[in-house]
């Protein structure tokens, strides 16, 4: 038995679904925080729950290095050694092969790198992140493929889509070969800007079968109409009954743009690491808090907030831990600002059932370009 | 109306009570964490709460300097600004200017330095630190003293002695021309190791009158012996209705050493700065989770600990976030240090009113000796 996705309403090209695994149900569009070394950053899993998140992803690159597939494995699964019994996925490692590691060298079997903890020479093949995936006990496994940087040459382009097709065989087969209760595997729709590519890489893929479908080797460098392009040419070439999982992406106005051109599922380290950085998402659109005009601000980020520390905390107080470089600033922020992509995407699954999203969508983005209300 | 102190029960020479303010209610003996900038380093409020403190230290220098005591204050005070609605106590400053500042320098007048964080250059005298200090709002106020290290000339102790009973005089006139309602002022014993200017001081204190007494100048270089035989002269000279509270001291045994002396409050970064490098304190010792000897280890660092993530999260995943360098585990250990800290002077409460507190430092003497149990 493998994941099962169910639609629940459309309205346009806009989904609004359920994806049930063996760690309970993902309600679409979904936010994934990034959990890259078995922690979103400085939160605990009681506290990201809070934020409202469904499921997280977990990094393989970073697990099989440290503290290692097989001693997760051993300690009973990513789910229980982190503390998170909800649904997770995977990513294959192969995205962070490619932009973290040193000396990497792609071969037909697999790509071999050099740990960049330590320098080990390490080999991924196709079969490895399977293996890997299912050691870790996520419930969505990702295939291992190649991602291009854009721009790039079509026949550059091309190559990666075509290795990757034939490593998602490979990541079928070793996946079907291993545990698959409850458990599901996505294969990675590659081509770069090449609408040929794309619709070609997305119908080998259907012919595999996967229980779902990510559009990979975007956010990588080109703009956000190239993106959006790509997105309207690849998501109408996926079967309306599984769910899709753009990548690596973004900001809340990417991830409205792509709910609007029917993707399901996102993750991005943005809402934590902006937070680290000092940077609240609110629905009035970003609020940079090293800025000197909030050291006397009472006012709270969000006072209609549904998330209490956006509603608790004065702007004045955040301010001064982000300029006082507290760790507290950071965790405070990144948590609010992962409440906040969860809100935004609660309120695209409501506004879908309701038929009102392309309301929603246009009420969102003017709110965000109205910007912050000054102090009084 | 000052803060008021009830004696609960003695047991020997150690002692239990209550301190009332209009915060609330902190029970002695009392373990407060240290709040720097308006933040125990990476915790919630509420974090700090659950694991049991009834009152915090707030750092005066420091406040003063980044975000400022006018601005605390126009934001409501520093239970406000930092949402902690429960008793803070605040230094006086003097002893970060000592040991943080540029170019000190003390006069009769006031300690004028340069700023740590721009070189700006500031003077803190005996009645602006008072000041401050109401800004601040907090609940229980420090006399502004010269803390000197040992170990040090008898002359010079001497001379910072009497200059510390200066600005006890004139700390104590601040204090009674400002809001003291609910709010109490400490004196500050001073002397280092020498008994007979310990006696001094803390007579000399006396006849001021305050609402509490501090012993300062320990935990600044002298041997364990050296500090539980100051404190062995000092505690007797002081009144046994008026809370005594050591500062910046230190490590369990320190505690308990000092309790069963007869001290009532202590306040030290130990707990947090100590779980920020990998160290947990537990009711089997310290237990530095950096050892390798830890990776695998299913076990958590307490299964009967009353605090949760004591129990909840495996040593072997404590030991995978501190080798990562990941913030949560700086979150984790600084949080469970704290209630062990809270548990262990709960512990010496529940014992001295049972009559068992010879037994109950015993036993913890023992049970730390004893160390860790080996994985099984």
């Amino acid at each position: 038995m493998v994941s099962a996705f169910r639609l629940i309403a459309s309205d346009g090209a806009a989904r609004c679904g359920e994806l049930t695994t063996s760690h309970g149900v993902v309600r679409t569009p979904a936010f994934m925080p990034v959990g890259t070394q078995a922690t979103v950053k400085g939160l605990e899993p009681e506290t990201v729950r809070a934020t409202g998140a469904d499921i997280l992803l977990g990094n393989t690159y970073h697990l099989m290095l440290r503290p290692g597939a097989e001693r997760i494995a051993s300690l009973g699964g990513l789910h229980r050694f982190m503390r998170w019994p909800h649904p997770i996925l995977t990513d294959s490692g192969g995205f962070q092969v490619m932009s973290l590691a040193g000396l990497r060298k792609i071969e037909e079997r697999c790509v071999i790198f050099r740990s960049h903890l330590d320098g080990a020479t390490i080999e991924l093949s196709p079969e490895r992140a399977i293996e890997i995936q299912a050691l870790l006990g996520s419930d969505i496994a990702m295939q291992l493929d190649e991602c291009v940087r854009l721009p790039a040459p079509r026949s550059e382009l091309e190559r990666a889509m075509q290795l990757s097709l034939r490593w998602a065989e490979r990541s079928r087969r070793a996946f079907e070969s291993g545990p698959t209760d409850g458990r599901a595997l996505f294969g990675i729709v590659q081509g770069g800007d090449d609408p040929a590519l794309r619709f070609e890489s997305a119908r080998r893929l259907i012919e595999i079968g996967f229980e779902g479908y990510a559009i990979g080797g975007l956010a990588v460098g080109e703009s956000a109409e190239v993106m959006r392009r790509t997105i309207d040419e690849t998501a109408p070439a996926l079967p309306a009954d599984r769910p899709r999982y753009l990548m690596g992406v973004g900001t809340p106005e990417d991830i409205l743009e792509a709910v609007a051109r029917g993707i399901d599922m996102f993750d991005c380290v943005m809402p934590t690491r902006n937070g680290r950085h000092g940077v609240a998402f609110t629905r009035h659109g970003p609020i940079n808090l090293k800025n000197a005009r909030h050291a006397d601000d009472p006012r709270p980020l969000d006072e209609q907030n549904s998330y209490a520390p956006a509603r608790d905390y004065s702007r004045a107080y955040l301010h001064h831990l982000v300029k006082s470089a507290e760790s507290l600033g950071a965790v405070l922020l990144s948590a609010i600002n992962l409440a906040y992509y969860q809100q935004l995407t609660a309120g695209m699954r409501a506004a879908i059932v309701a038929g009102r999203f392309g309301d929603f969508r246009a009420e969102t983005k003017a709110a965000w370009e109205c910007g912050d209300l000054p102090a009084s």
